[in-house]
């Protein structure tokens, strides 16, 4: 495998995301040492379990002191606190990098902590599954999905290529985008169609007992392809609406007004027009097919 | 296998469902004849390509004649006109089925052209795919999934039980209920989902060509499994729709008001309210996967 990227790598965080990258890590020879860390106590005694890393903290500040490379892995509701408290331990010169679903929140939160001399790379892999917790990783998540980097153009060009290496090496492809372009595109693709599934779950939910449970036992017509989605990590999606306010809000409102008028058009039977949008939407299907995303 | 259920079956439409129901009843044996019928030459031709039948006609009169079971596969806002051309062929003793995903409005359809000595035994089979069309059936996409039947009290005891037997030789498990009933719970299970998976890839593919194009490159976050349900057959839907629009539109006010809802703890910050609804979902989804429905 050659030289590792990284001598060490801490990894703060060792959830879904986080233990799929440190199982990469290990399978592709990424990293010379992997330091693992998590304010649970449990989830850090899980991840030794399953020898996710090399060393465990519990301190986070211990976990990034000697790390040339540092990736937070936790809820982005988490970052600010995270940022204060490995602030003063990152080594001058080393990179910061993460994996949160929104960006510039992330770079509001985090930048003010960093010392000069670390180069900071945000991160967004774009995979994941429902699950969640350190058992429910696994080193194959990255291959073939996009990450997307949104540094600031001050940061050193040799830093990106490197966290841009350290991506490619676990699978995935990289692109490079400035961050409110990126929550805007996100919201759409991810953040608007979870807030959707979180809801129409929650409408469910709400039904009388025996209704609920007919909801579920027919619920292969449909239903259960957002029951998957919405089995997602609660607190980690608190977060990422919380912190891409914005742009969720003007994405929920194009889908409301569109909504609306799909609504009307079945109201008023217009038989026409609802064909005519149905058809459109299958060759958004066909572009995600061609693009291998599914 | 032993005696064919039934001498001679005539499938009336022979699309995803239909095709599967015809590779169905020739692995079980539970046809000794299945006669094919579409409207659509190149469909029948194809049909006969992949030797779904033993004989096929475009008159679906003539396809029904000296059937002991009939099951109409077609679109249900196709349903009044096979009905009427079927009517006067249809043989005394036989029994009458279809795979309508609306059952009230299939039943007010069809019921005028029956002659007498008919048994009619509406069903749904709850299973699908996204695709559309002859070659897109297989022989187990009724395994293990449910199949409802709405007949009136009125029909023959012994015509249910044999088309219960049908389904259940074709792998489904069989419910029995009320039409009005199994038209209220669809429409939260899935035409509740399917209209808001067409409304949210509507959403994006109204956005300009280079946010469409970044909207697919990233699917991956969620939005691609909105596009695979919206890539159903666009005719089958805006028939379900118009023929299932009070219970869709009562579904759609409850999803709307609860929608409104999480909009605005968005907006307000409420984080606890957010953590707590996306909590509450993950229980539906367990509730999914202990039924087995995923």
């Amino acid at each position: 495998m050659g030289e590792p990227l990284f001598d060490r790598v801490a990894l703060i965080g060792i959830g879904l995301i986080g233990s799929s990258l440190a199982r990469a890590l290990k399978a592709r020879g990424l990293a010379g040492h992997v330091a693992v860390s998590s304010r649970t106590r449990e989830t850090l005694e899980r991840a030794a379990e399953l020898k996710l890393g090399d060393s465990y903290h519990q301190d986070a500040g211990e976990a990034v002191r000697g790390a040339d490379f540092v990736v937070i892995c936790a809820p982005v509701g988490a970052f600010a606190a995270i940022a204060e408290q490995i602030g003063p331990h990152l080594e001058a010169g080393s990179i910061l990098s993460d994996v949160g679903s929104v960006k510039q929140a992330v770079i509001r939160d985090v930048m003010p902590h960093l010392p000069e001399g670390v180069h900071f790379v945000p991160g967004h892999p774009v995979a994941g599954t429902e699950h969640s917790g350190p058992e429910a990783g696994f080193a194959d998540l990255f291959r073939g999905r996009w990450c997307i980097l949104t540094p600031s153009p001050a940061v050193a060009l040799d830093a990106v290529a490197k966290v841009r290496a350290f991506w490619e090496g676990a699978g995935s492809k990289v692109d490079c985008m400035d961050a409110r372009h990126h929550d805007k595109v996100l919201a759409i693709t991810s953040h608007l169609p979870h807030m959707i599934a979180y809801t129409i779950v929650g409408t469910a939910a709400d039904l009388e007992a025996s209704d609920r449970a007919e909801v579920i036992k027919y619920s292969a017509g449909g239903f259960r392809d957002f029951t998957r989605i919405a089995a997602s990590d609660p607190v980690m999606w608190r977060d990422i609406f919380l912190n891409n306010r914005e742009a969720v809000l003007e994405a929920l409102g194009r889908f409301t007004e569109d909504l609306t008028a799909l609504q009307r058009a079945i109201r008023r039977g217009e038989a026409e027009a609802l064909e005519d949008h149905f058809t459109r939407t299958r060759d958004i299907r066909r572009g995600v097919i061609d693009a291998k995303q599914d």
